[in-house]
């Protein structure tokens, strides 16, 4: 596998266009359009959010169909908290893109991000489409990628390339994220596509597996927004033959579609409110591995930890101390803590290094690696995070509602 | 019931100290004594956190001794995460005290709050012991609740007198707390005293009960730091007979108990780090009370939420978009929510005054009250909490291990 540029039209048979339609001011881009041709497969993965809003609704629904021709998303209105109108208005936005692109109803796949509780302008939206689909290129990754963005500072790609049975197949995808620092209650949208060769039951499943080792170890479960999705479409072009889920085909294109995920995931965490570190939280010799995972969430969410880092601070006592309170078993006696490559904790007591330099600037890099050994089984987890700034509640103090 | 001044020697029978004796910098008072004369039973409850600081240990077996004499409470080194050593410190402290006293061996309680991983200046403590026995006074109360604080920016007490039996009763308590923003891993100690004539096992049913109508409610379950303990001694001064846990005397009692907890639980709150605001947040018409408890918890420890209510915005979404995020059964359908008195959503839509300038002023007051009515049942829950500021990030990130 190979990382190549390009992003979601590096991927063969996919166009993109990205333009200002008026939902946001300034003249920003807030109207993305991905166009796969021919149409393929899709698969998606959603929020668990039980207020889900109107698009995730009915894209959760137009996934399953057979001939999936492409993917509309706007950003500035997240159209969530509609109720039947905001539904409509999701299946409209849907539908208009479909007849203009000579497609089938109900094979376009629509996403929405922003402000919740608003109604979509449709009219905006319906008046710039025939715009958007003249626009579309393989020139219009960056453009897309850049309409999908909140608060996001930068527009988010990736892309590569893999041997899946005797053919090259690629995959690309972007992204746009936002405030991912707490329990993430802001949008994140990631939309692939691949011109494997691949069934939508597998599709499912190499998404569903990224997903969980990707998107997932960035934020909290049940803790999504309401409009959180990641779909990825799939053309068949690469001219692979199908393969099943046990096979090597899959293990390659699998690590593909997780590969791209994860760049995508570090990039939002990168690009997160106020971030100015990328923290990788790792929980080692767990005895389960949901107890890994739950340790390694306790430690990325907490307020203590995270400003600790933001100040450059190798508090490891706030760190043990979220580690205790993660409600799953902890035994501080047979705990060992590193920053970095600096041991600091060893059988829950700290050892002389815990306050040398090294120490502190292990958690003063722009990359911190938490690595915490809870001495209990085999078991391993880990969880990507960044800082508590001045700057996050600058951004979500002063954002108005 | 009624609430008088004095605090903790309010209570017939008790005496307090609190001295400086080198632990904390700038002369600083950091070592507080609370004694009971005569000797009483006492109750106490302890943090779930794994990982218990040495005096949780030591306390939470001491408290169940037949005659608690009183209490030694140390600040700025919370002896935690220091081993054998650490749970030796916390004996020979309780010890010490006890012998200066003239009691026996076990007779003191022992709490510590401040840096995780340090141990106790033994010499410093073990010096200014027979200062601190000579200060004991009724007078002694700011003193004792001064000595306790760490980041808090004010002493906290509380005390009522009540009927019980035919005698009058009182609670008193001094209090201290911290970091109580996020997911709370800074110490709260709280310790009460009443004359009360009641059993230790009645005493520790209405602690365990005021606990959870309190300080549990300003806290997340399992996210208690590794000192946090709440003690109560009750030396029967007031001569009233000893009553059962179902008794109109017990109504009484426990009442004052959980009045005089829930007094030190805001105190904590209005003074937790940063914090600008005092906010409730209330779950009404749940199917369970775990389903409220938790989606009450969801929506007070979201920081979306809290930089939102720092902001004065009165951002409807957020707490929906929390609130679905809760993991339990939400339908957005029946959602109402209202800030202070003003209707903001419903059906899970908002309504036309969730732009008023009357939402706005609802969550700009210095006490904020977020009703969400899940309409689904009958069952219902609060929880108290405060904004997430700039202090908060500047404290927490500037403070060093």
């Amino acid at each position: 596998m190979q990382e190549i540029p390009g992003g979601i039209t590096a991927v063969r048979g996919i166009e993109a266009a990205g333009i200002h339609c008026g939902i946001k001011g300034g003249g920003k881009k807030d109207l993305a359009l991905v166009v796969s041709e021919p149409p393929g497969v899709a698969a998606g993965v959603f929020t668990t959010n039980r207020v889900k809003a109107a698009p995730v609704q009915t894209t959760a629904h137009l996934v399953k169909a057979e001939r999936v021709h492409g993917i509309i998303a706007n950003s500035g209105v997240a159209n969530a908290c509609t109720g039947d109108r905001g539904v409509r208005d999701a299946e409209q936005m849907s539908d208009a893109a479909a007849r203009l692109l000579g497609g089938d109803k109900g094979t376009i796949l629509v996403a929405s991000t922003g402000a919740i509780g608003r109604y979509l302008p449709m009219d905006n939206i319906l008046c710039a489409l025939p715009t958007l689909v003249e626009r579309l290129s393989k020139d219009g990754n960056a453009d897309a990628a850049e309409a999908i963005m909140t608060t996001d500072t930068r527009p988010k790609w990736a892309a590569v390339e893999t041997k899946v049975g005797r053919r090259f197949a690629r995959v690309g995808g972007i992204a746009k994220g936002a405030g991912m620092i707490c329990p993430h209650m802001a949008t994140m949208l990631a939309f692939l596509a691949t011109d494997a060769h691949v069934s939508s039951e597998v599709l499912q499943t190499a998404l569903r597996d990224a997903v969980d080792r990707s998107f997932n170890r960035i934020t909290v479960d049940g803790d999504m927004s309401t409009n959180d999705m990641v779909l990825c479409i799939a053309n068949g072009l690469a001219g692979n033959r199908l393969f099943g889920s046990g096979s090597p085909a899959y293990a390659s294109f699998s690590a593909a579609v997780a590969h791209v995920c994860s760049l995508l995931a570090q990039m939002i965490v990168r690009d997160g409110e106020g971030a100015t570190k990328f923290v990788e939280v790792r929980v080692e010799r767990a005895r389960t591995r949901e107890a890994a995972d739950r340790v390694a969430r306790a430690v990325a969410n907490s307020c203590l930890v995270k400003t600790a880092l933001f100040g450059g601070d190798p508090n490891w006592g706030r760190i043990l101390a979220a580690a205790g309170a993660a409600g799953v078993d902890v035994d501080p006696r047979f705990l060992t803590l590193r920053l970095g490559e600096v041991l600091v904790v060893r059988g829950g007591q700290p050892v002389d290094e815990a306050r040398s330099a090294e120490a502190k600037e292990a958690v003063s890099a722009e990359n911190v690696v938490i690595t915490l050994d809870l001495g209990l089984g085999k078991e391993e987890a880990f969880v990507w995070t960044c800082d508590l700034s001045y700057d996050y509640v600058r951004m979500n103090s002063e954002y108005r509602t």
